[in-house]
């Protein structure tokens, strides 16, 4: 299934100049969320996951769906201040200032195989940070997966030495 | 499964005086996510559903996991300025103040058989502005599935006429 097709372009958003890929029309598609599922599933089956860890808010949509197929638990990684517990925090840079992102820290122990779960690669920074927190509690990487790469802005530079994928990928802006 | 026993206590969050019930011990264990998944889906199973909405961002975790085992599609239902296209917006009162939520005008379409799903059900006020705009948008609401009812805050009054569900109920404070 070509998912590409299901994305839908929004010129000027969040801001003017950016095409925003809008993943809601592949999501309200029932063939479209069923095969995106599957194919990341593909990938990630025989890795032996322990943990599905998803960045909020949109890596939770198929974050809890593929920890419950892979019979694993799903952890969330929140922005600051929304987990109850006692957490790691890491703190990233944006292209105006900085951004934190938190994980219960009872949320992963060692020895847990994780994969990473987020609707979109762009900088990487969201999803490098997610790596240290992981990482910070234990937890071994074994598989990032995306659904949209923008690879024209080079996200997996900050990601050497993890697998990575991505159902679709941007070359041009 | 007696999934009670892997919602978490945490005494003063998000302010003094509430005792917050945390569901990501039990999302994070495999087998009581699945088990909520199954009990909520042995519910809902024949209902003919097409669409199922989840409201940001707990409401998202089981949310694509619902929509992906009953074959239809999912609907995100967001705070505001989230979602790139056009929306319907519904405002609620809070204890102070007002909240609002949004989802795309084109995310559900007359004639749709919908399943809305949120992990909380407090005092309602999100969960009867989502059906609000779910029915704005022609959607017919067949159940409202909840991981968590605060049984002692009436959340039902305000959602009457809708057949709900909750995995786990609370009498008391």
């Amino acid at each position: 299934m070509d998912l590409q097709k299901l994305i839908r372009d929004i010129p000027d958003f969040p801001k003017k100049g950016i095409i925003f890929k809008d993943i809601t029309t592949l999501l309200k598609n029932p063939a479209g969320l069923n095969d995106a599922a599957e194919q990341i599933l593909a990938l990630v089956k025989d890795l032996g996951i322990t943990k599905v860890a998803g960045i909020e808010s949109r890596g939770f949509i198929l974050g809890g769906l593929l920890a419950a197929r892979l019979q694993a638990g799903f952890i969330p990684i929140r922005k600051p201040k929304k987990l109850p517990a006692p957490v790691y925090s890491e703190s990233y840079d944006l292209e105006y200032g900085t951004d934190t992102i938190e994980m219960h820290k009872d949320a992963i122990t060692a020895g847990d195989i994780v994969l990473l779960h987020d609707d979109l690669l762009a900088t990487g920074g969201t999803a490098k940070a997610a790596c240290n927190i992981i990482e910070k509690a234990g937890g071994k990487i074994v598989h990032i997966s995306f659904i949209i790469e923008l690879a024209f802005l080079h996200g997996k530079d900050k990601l050497q030495g993890y697998e990575i994928s991505s159902l679709i990928k941007y070359d041009g802006e």
